[in-house]
């Protein structure tokens, strides 16, 4: 009996992530019980297992729908019948004074708790279950937030303890993996409920994208986020050099930065106004091509006024961010 | 009587672009009769004049469509009525064996009259009628290029004698202003046919991004660009002082370029690759990074094949393009 391809699909990557462990290693899935999340954990007991690894099922409960301890229960068993050597599930308290959206305060608490029960099994890694469909979403999401590479580069495909091994991997194959195997995913409701722009993106975004530029968006918009990443990390890292070595004791110097291109400077000048204290929602590209100004189109200008009851200025051949 | 807020956000920026020439200068206008561009040749009249120059219009005939010319023939009699100075006709003819497809050809064979146009008339600028739609739907086509900031960084405000000031204006703004000028804009059929993906994107996918994404999507899609094209600009920069300091007699010297971080050694392959003779449309990034490790992960691969029946291999501490 040859593999299907979409078992494939989602095995091999699961395989290359895995493939450093060591036998006796601990890796913990993250299942949600959808398709993507339980195509996974069948890949990493498959896999993990022919490794020699101890697989663990994590399973998160976030309470905020009724029922929610009920699915939880499933998901158990589903992960039981996968073979995974444990289950483990994980109650969560969203914090709903964060200041962060519903989506993003239940993101944080997840994570949170996927670190801190990896860190009580001593997992070498915790599996995600985004896929390449996921990544083409959040990139068309960065796009409405219009800050050039950094809101277009997606997720990473693996940081601290988290590996995210079907980032290349389409959304349908995972379903058809799962179809294959006889496993039943279960829909959470959240995915349908058009109030949340990730879901807007996913059911009718995505799809006129698509229609319209062709079949291949989603992978372009995955390729771009993995260019824009590296493109990105090398640029901050330039950007924090330049910061470096402009910083004087009561501000930084106007002719180390004026000699930086734009790219650096606008960085620089990003950071350090957050640094001040401007409130990182309320800065806009506006604020620092003014504040850009004061640096290489001087004359005269006076101050630039910036969120957060703050002021950029010149002073004494160098650029100062205070509060008036 | 005021000035109705459609017209001032055409004229400032043509001021702004203007204000640097001097009285007695040569402006050219190019105008297709549509509204972005009559709205551009009214607004460069009136600022024009003001700063003293002269203001030619320029219409450019391709004739692609049965009366092209008469259409040429009512764009010269608009202008003439806004008070240009003078109207130039300039006939094109669209090369359809360049290679190019039909859009690209026709644009490439306007651009190249236009600059011919403008040197005759010793043309200071020569100002194009884009508006920040147009800007917009440039990144959403190059969203599907995939080639990350590159092929996102949309039209450039200025290059060689063209510029573009109404990059940041909206093109409804263009449609009001001549309407309350009472100039009637002239649309081409190109703008409504659904075969051009252009227009697609303009009828249909903008439009389905601003109803689910929020109307500020343009704009983000705008200042996107800017970020990246300053940004693309910069890391263009250090690649090419990288594939210097890396080439030697018979190849590029291996560990040089892996002391670069990956934003650089994938520019760096890329562009080493085109100046090989692969064919640009073939290059994808796996191929590039089948290359990288060659450079970084080398355990031995023996080559990488590449379009254009080239093949990229490791060859006594040096990374060599060549043909088997």
């Amino acid at each position: 009996m040859t593999l299907h391809p979409s078992v494939a699909a989602v095995r091999v990557p699961v395989r290359a992530t895995l493939s450093p462990l060591d036998p006796g290693d601990v890796v913990a899935v993250a299942c949600s019980g959808g398709a993507d999340s339980l195509a996974l954990a069948s890949a990493a007991v498959f896999e993990g297992h022919k490794l020699g690894l101890r697989v663990v099922g994590v399973t998160v409960d976030h309470g905020l729908q009724a029922g929610s301890a009920e699915q939880a229960g499933r998901v158990v068993s589903h992960l039981a019948e996968l073979g995974v050597d444990e289950t483990l599930t994980a109650r969560v308290q969203v914090d709903g004074s964060s200041g962060l959206g519903p989506e993003a305060a239940a993101r944080e608490a997840r994570y949170a708790v996927l670190e801190e029960v990896a860190d009580r099994l001593s997992a070498r890694l915790v599996l995600l279950g985004h896929t390449l469909d996921d990544q083409a979403e959040t990139v068309l999401l960065g796009l409405t937030r219009g800050s050039g590479g950094r809101s277009l580069q997606g997720m990473r495909p693996g940081f601290g303890v988290f590996a995210r091994p079907l980032l290349a991997v389409r959304r349908d194959d995972t379903l058809t993996a799962c179809q294959v195997e006889g496993l039943e995913p279960w829909d959470d409701p959240h995915n349908d409920d058009p109030g949340y722009t990730r879901v807007r993106v996913r059911r009718r975004v995505l799809p006129v994208l698509e229609d319209e530029l062709g079949p291949g968006i989603a992978e372009a918009l995955a390729r771009t986020a993995d260019q824009l990443r590296d493109d990105t990390a090398l640029l901050d890292d330039l950007a924090r050099a330049a910061l470096d070595a402009a910083r004087r004791a009561e501000g930084l110097d106007v002719e180390a930065l004026a000699a930086q291109p734009p790219a650096l400077r606008h960085r620089v000048i990003h950071a350090s106004a957050l640094a001040a204290g401007v409130p990182p929602a309320e800065l806009t590209r506006r604020h620092v091509l003014e504040v850009d100004r004061l640096l290489v189109a001087w004359r005269g200008q006076q101050w630039v006024d910036l969120p957060g009851h703050l002021r950029a200025l010149r002073r004494d051949g160098l650029l100062v961010l205070e509060r008036p």
